[in-house]
């Protein structure tokens, strides 16, 4: 299914004149609405392929209908979504789940819909119907040589892939870990994740970076090989200038300061991007922005503050990702929440007033650094990210359009209602 | 498979003369051991049907072999562990995966093992295949009443098999909650849930009883509607006296003091027991004391001082079950290393100095409070635990014999080694 | 010192231009401005005596200046932030810090600043100059019955100056626990303490509450005896009709869904209150939407609903606290800050679609139950919050009033720069 | 008051028969026991000097009788602590709580008492009464560079002091870090304190170590500039050799795995060493082992695998102290029971069968890993230690001396009954 310029348009014209209103408000008190309309709309947040199908828990899964069954059909879910937001033009692709047939026929499509290829994903936290060897006992720490050496392989081989469709990015997350205390050797276990990083990053083209990922725990209870910011600090710094550390929200342990660990990875040139979510218990991958969303402001707030102190370039320089699981919602509609959330919060850190805010700091005056960071926060900026919607060609209300247009029901017609997306 | 009196007596010869030195030390240390011994030969901890088989979570699962394939090879399997450790003389069944087809055939194979049944346990967290509603949002909780209505007649259902095989009490876990704000209300989530959990319990013959299981978090995300002991209790408060709390010992938020609960539990008299595994981050169902021992200890400290209290018999007045999922151990050697940890734990509260401990908490004495617990704590009980397995006509040294005779590597023979059984 | 009408009006008229415009786009944005408003103007929050200076840690205080020497400057402090903000118009005293030389002195003085006295506050977690007995070791669960009684008489001693002074009701929390395993029974913790309570409960006029506030953990680092809100309503329950579970929202496990705890204690008619203010990782006692603020808005959410199911009367059926510390900032500004949050966050439960909120539950759309919360949180209410304080004779921008008019500087002048308040 | 070598050897006589029983017992059940004797007697544990004393929390403190008054008093309890168990042979100073009114006299006293000097320990986190700026936003984060530079003369000071005693390391704990989100600029506050902690390493005598540790949250409630492991490694990493990461089991999130970091930071070779102690919540500051013993095997456990493969010593190479504080336990006491429990922790650890770890652990063999770490920390190794006691002079049970020999009774008689130690 393709939604027609048209029904954006027409939905869009209903909602215009109140939009402009709005839109005049929050314009007249700020003063650089411009210039955050601008960076709005050059901002673009990827998709994962693997999160356009309903996700699960190990109690089970409660799948929903129309999902995508094929590549081309998940560029196609991606490609409604961009359609509609104007902000989702990246799609993340997961390897072996997502192996193209034919890279350029894949290209095209994706080009069709005004997608790039972001990071490609590699997995060796799961046994393939085929593989040789098993993950069981871990992938790039195993004991055994051999292991690691088909998780190195593994790994080269999702480069390959992502040369062909135009990537520049591999994405390294590794359930590694151990389960229960003496299972294995902390020391040799990272040692030997390093030297099968080495040899990953040997094989990296010139003009790629890789993403080592952390995450404190789960699927391994007891302890995990790249479990912090701390370690992935370690081993990127290790590997070398090519080699970045990812975040994502949800992989910390509870109550973590994730914005101080943002600006001192910014700091340290090291940091990769983020996998946006949002969580309440552990790594729960809800819609971005559903349970903290001042949390997600305070972590924007450093990306800008950090990335302008290096000049970096918001919209290229990092790399945006949503990484969540729709386990009750339609993940189309749980995908549109999630970038809407990401440009709130990511204009409100650009309206806010940054200069009084180091004046506050330089003062001690955490009162006032406190109403500075409140008063954006406070902002009703909703009118902004739908001016940039509408001016990229986006919908002004894309959730109203996706369910007006009937998007599921079409998508279920032409897929069947008992599809089952790739993915967790 | 059936393990022979004789490989067992057999292995115990070998290790004899050591246990009895051993035995001796221990007995000279303690002035109860024969009481103690006793009280170990007469506690059994039901083992759950759906922990014979590999566990996994939502990234994977990395599945052994020799996994029993139906009901009348969990029992083998539980009578096996039986065999070797005395202590494992129940089975508590999950429906729809454990529905016998003829009742008598079952009690009579698990009368043969020496095992009786334990409470059943009911699902409406996951949706079967031939189901009329879903559980998606819900079962006992759900704003349909069709749905509560199903999910109440599964559960009388449950308790009809129950009846048939001598089972006497009924484990209701429900995972109903939500995964966003908003998603339900809270205060018609409870309502709902005890209108469904009333009508169960009317359902249920006079001489059982009904456990309501709690849980802070897991499948659902930001509220479960039986999240905590204060709700549970509320629930079997209302409900009568037939109903009590469950307590599983990875249910709750972090660094919650489980050991006080038990103790308040039991003062109501609303104690069921326990659904017994470790855990370092939330509910990752490992072996039993594996991660906290002494927290373990604590409990079973709780446990007897409460029941001492009440005049309970510590083997029959409350329901001792494993709850655990093992994902990298063979699960037969994962359940004895937990009846292991527990008999400890158990032997280790009975050997402490309770009247010098009252007397300690009468004088604020905190340092020798600490010293009774630590010293009880520290006594290396393992030889009055095997004493009481050899007594009971078990093994010395139970995984020895498990490995030596190649239990697995049998049941894989017999079996197969592609089989998954039932379970998470 | 006292705020003149005048400079307040001065101030209005500056911002009031502005303010017009901003009140009357949100007004036209929702249907029920004037009756939030209204509600608004109602809603009073308490302040406790013991946040007008600068509270410490274990590891040290760094105090400001010109804090309040007595109670009747205490008095005088509020009366400025009620000056200002109009939403501050009762005080929570604490005993034996606040006990008054002359009540009828003190209650005129109140009414001049339009104060009333809220729930008075008892302390048996410190010893006392003069003490007889120390509470090293608990007060109401102490073994020792002279202690419980003393406890108890202090508690009685609070109530009578309570009804001297107007209050209607005593907050009782107990710091009463343990700091090791061992170090008490827990039943009998839990039994001392209900028996002392219930001699309390017996001194309680007729037309009094008791409020029984719960804490995880702090100063005890073991067990707390009113450890949550399952252990404090078991407490209430038993203890009768008058006797409520107050909320502080700092004052719970990592993770803990406050908002559901709040629904489950309206849903049983007990909840007493709250004491309000933030925190990251434990009893931070940070400024009220500091760290979460839409967990706040969550809570007012429930509360919104709940009482309006029962009926009750907002303003007046629960009490309403801030108790908070201020370590780094102004105590006056902290609290302005505070007070400021809690009404955006009632402003915003407020104008939420509750009747689309029920028909989105009833259908199951999570989806658009999460758009209806988000959209009430994203809504810039400040104006309306602003109208109300303008209505109510405070001022549109008290925090600027406060330094344009050098509040505190005056204060330093009045009472010099080293005087510390009594608080923690 | 000074512990005659007699009235031990009195006490020991006693107990000596059983002992002996309980000592053969244990050495013929491993295999190395004269070497663990050796290796026990060896290990000595730093006493804070501002343990002495009865610690409090923000809520009040309970003092008992006969606290340190001074430093010759200080080194006379840590005397009695080394005289009664042999292993408390170092103390470690607080500056400006300790500072030495002649170095000699306090070096031959602790002499005497047979204690050397371990790290010296600054002070940034409270302000002093004649101190000229205020520490309260920071010390060597702050953004006045007179507060930096007059923290880092301090830290300057502390060092002159320490070689005048025979120390040779610094341990720089600070407190700096924020309590509300935009109060300081994160990557500014870091470059602050490198700069800082630069100056004071500058001022490093060539023999001495710098020890940077990290602390996740209080007294800050927000961020803390040197707030974990890989903060402190990135610190000390930029400082230089002889700059390491101090880890303090209290200072760190829920559920970390701290056993991991410390094997990481070995590996590194840059852990300094500890602070024991034991927590359920935060920074408890509890007895060592007193909540989490299997923790405190499991992180000597890393500890003795790590040394041993760098080669280093046990007992010379890392700084083994303890920082708790005692609220409700006499001081003395409860640093015997810390020393205890670390005594038996390392025990455990020696006895460990490390070279059937290492082969179960080649042969992902997790069952039989934790079997061989259960093994040692089930096995009673208490004869052991008192073994190394009885040998090193001191006394085989060290709590029954101390209260036989009223201890605590003289020390008020001599000292009064309302002393306070300085401390926290």
């Amino acid at each position: 299914m393709i939604l027609g310029k048209e029904q954006i348009e027409d939905s869009n014209q209903e909602n215009l004149s109140r939009h402009k209103k709005n839109h005049e408000f929050i314009s007249d008190q700020i003063n650089n609405a411009e210039e955050v309309i601008k960076k709005l709309i050059d901002f673009q947040v990827a998709i994962p392929s693997w999160a356009l199908g309903t996700g699960g828990t190990r109690f089970g899964r409660f799948p929903g209908g129309g999902e995508p069954r094929s590549l081309e059909e998940k560029i196609e879910d991606i490609g409604l979504l961009h359609a509609l937001n104007g902000s989702s033009g990246a799609i993340s692709l997961h390897i072996p789940w997502d192996i193209p047939e034919d890279s350029d026929v894949i290209k095209n499509l994706a080009a069709q819909h005004g997608l790039r290829f972001d990071a490609m994903n590699s997995n060796t936290f799961q046994d393939q119907p085929d593989q040789k060897l098993s993950y069981k006992f871990g992938s790039m720490q195993h004991v055994d040589k051999a292991v690691r050496k088909q998780a190195v392989d593994h790994n080269i081989e999702v480069i390959k892939y992502g040369k062909e469709l135009g990537s520049k990015s591999l994405t390294v997350w590794l359930s590694d870990g151990s389960t229960f205390p003496g299972q294995l050797n902390f020391r040799k276990a990272f040692l030997n994740t390093l030297e099968s990083l080495r040899e990953v990053y040997a094989a990296l083209p010139p003009d790629w970076k890789m993403f080592v990922e952390y995450k404190a725990y789960e699927p391994n209870f007891y302890s995990t090989t790249v479990g912090d910011w701390g370690q992935s600090l370690l081993y990127t710094s290790k590997l070398g200038p090519q080699a970045y550390t990812l975040v994502d929200l949800g992989h910390h342990l509870p109550n973590a300061n994730i914005e101080q660990i943002v600006a001192l990875l910014l700091m340290e040139g090291k940091l990769a991007g983020f996998h946006f979510n949002d969580s309440k218990y552990g790594d729960d991958d809800l819609t971005v922005g559903s349970i903290k969303p001042y949390q997600l402001f305070l972590i924007f707030n450093e990306l800008v503050e950090g990335m302008d102190a290096r000049n970096m370039n918001h919209a290229n320089d990092l790399a945006w990702m949503i990484d969540a699981s729709h386990n009750v919602k339609d993940p189309l509609e749980d995908l549109l929440q999630s970038v809407e959330a990401i440009m709130i919060a990511y204009a409100q850190s650009l309206i806010l007033e940054r200069k009084k805010l180091v004046e506050a700091q330089n003062n001690n005056d955490v009162v006032t650094a406190q109403e500075i960071l409140q008063k954006a926060f406070r902002t009703d900026v909703r009118a902004i990210v739908a001016e940039a919607r509408l001016r990229a060609g986006g919908a002004l209300n894309p959730l109203s359009v996706f369910r007006n247009e009937k998007v599921r029901e079409n998508l279920i017609k032409e897929r069947g209602s008992k599809t089952t997306a790739t993915g967790l």
